[in-house]
């Protein structure tokens, strides 16, 4: 199995913890996803791992001349979707950063690309695979709340200084696309239900000049069913917080009430008396999944189709926290 | 100081707790709300406890005969508007349950006999003088999280069996302006912004045969120099759960994140490294506040201005919820 990274951007740990003991693969090229990007730390972070990679200045000449299985996508935001695109058109696997695109209009052409293909393309909406939100997510799926009636989610990071990249709607996409789409993928994941509508605002005030970059943001999404829930996204977590992101979900269901918080699980249904803490379950790694379901033995629990409505839903989002309106959807 | 009930159906604790060693206080008569009103077991332990209270059918003339200081109007809270205009008709102080009213032209009418007249009004927005809430206040006052920015509060009850009452929006009001009201009171409280827009969604089913009450509802409000809040609203919480109630609110702000969770308050800001809990403050009374302020030497922290102001904000929020639109304040 050959891979090769398109940028050293976006969450390149899950491919680098997925690949750990696994002697087929071979890291065989890196190319940046656009001439802005700068991947040199990675590159020595690969040799030093002992990886023999070759970098490339242009990703479609690597593309060509590797034929990779899989293309690593993780350049800056808002190229994506014209990188997934290239690869789409090669025949190569995708794993992309999330969002898979930073538009509506390339989106579509991604989806249309896809369909007429017979590639395997994950996001790495890989916070599934922790084992408080599988834990969490197992629990929902074996009833332990009933019907899913309200859900509440959340990501809060620290903003620290962030690169240049992060400062333009162009490069970076937005908070939603980029932060808010993890908690929007669960909504979706855990409900099982189809988005009807969303509300949603964002801000940039106080955003300690970043630019476009907004550090505040909320959504309100309807799904089937009159199911409903929030997003709520901040950068506002400060440097002295414990850790560097505040990820939670809490889900209200007919017979209960679960809730993910600090990487725990908690639970309170009509089984036990009081709050019941989880045991937490491994939920193994999105990238041998991955691997696993292009080599045709497994299935991803993000699917392509999940990778592109949940990035469908966050740009719905964000066109409505634009234009200030209620966004349907199609 | 001549004190009188209209109905025996919301938070009478508040005055009874507020009284407690004022030996100057009397609570002389006690009338239902409204026809259909079972009030006995309250004026039984009203008995119970020493006081001498004598019992009228009719309210009007309950207050015609023994003229109160202050009528505490607790009755069916659809009723609550059209109780509160006779009382203000008749200059008598009131201590309303919350909401004011549950309709806008109501609403309307209190606010101008209000303000042509010299009494003294309080909705039971009690939950302020809660240590945990008051503390967390204090803090955001004191500058503990800097500007307010994004703003999530939770209302999450035990269902059980209700009155009939209850299982009609005629009597009821509905659960934003019934139960939300008080996370919508904490947003405007805290953030001291004013409202610009609600855009809410809400829902009657899986309610377990109560009619017309919304079991589970979502706020999205945003607030004068890009604030924004939400409020989940549920009565989800299951009968196994340690508490009634689930009230929380996180206020992420340019200097740090406050919570309040399980009757505790959580802040992490620069001032000091990981999550502080911080020590709970009292306070006081909300029903004593009342009173020193109908006695010229005092002032309830739940002003007039603020009782309308936050009921008119949930009115709209249903009025959102029920016409599936954002809803601007003018």
């Amino acid at each position: 199995m050959k891979i090769c990274f398109i940028g050293a951007t976006g969450h390149t740990r899950f491919v680098l913890d997925g690949i750990k003991g696994d002697k087929d693969v071979h890291i065989e090229g890196i190319a940046p996803g656009s001439k802005e990007e700068k991947i040199d730390s990675f590159i020595k972070k690969l040799n030093d791992k002992g990886y023999n990679v070759k970098a490339f200045d242009n990703y479609k000449d690597m593309l060509d001349e590797i034929k990779p299985d899989i293309a690593v996508v993780a350049s800056y935001f808002g190229y994506h979707g014209r990188v997934v695109l290239d690869c789409i058109d090669r025949h190569c696997n995708v794993f992309v950063e999330k969002p898979v695109a930073t538009d509506m209009k390339e989106l579509d052409d991604i989806r249309n690309a896809y369909e007429k293909s017979d590639i395997s393309l994950a996001a790495m909406m890989g916070i599934r695979y922790t084992p408080h939100f599988f834990t969490a997510w197992k629990a929902v799926q074996d009833g332990a709340v009933g019907k899913v009636r309200l859900m509440n989610a959340q990501k809060s990071y620290r903003l620290g200084n962030r690169e240049e990249f992060y400062k333009s709607r162009k490069t970076y996409g937005g908070t939603i696309p980029w932060v808010g789409i993890h908690a929007i993928d669960w909504l979706y994941w855990f409900s099982g239900e189809k988005f009807k509508s969303v509300y949603a605002t964002h801000s940039k005030s106080y955003n300690n000049n970043h630019g476009d970059l907004e550090i505040s943001a909320l959504c309100h999404f309807t799904f089937e069913n009159e199911v409903m829930g929030s997003v709520n996204i901040d950068y506002l977590r400060p440097a002295t917080a414990p850790t560097h992101d505040d990820d939670r979900i809490r889900i209200a269901g007919t017979e209960g009430v679960i809730e993910v918080r600090e990487g725990k699980v908690y639970l309170i249904n009509n089984a036990a008396q009081g709050i019941q803490e989880l045991p937490l379950q491994s939920g193994g790694e999105i990238f041998t999944e991955f691997m696993a379901q292009v080599r045709g033995n497994g299935k991803c629990m993000v699917t392509a189709e999940d990778s592109f409505y949940v990035t469908e839903a966050a740009l719905r989002a964000r066109q409505s926290a634009d234009e200030e309106r209620v966004i349907k959807f199609e």
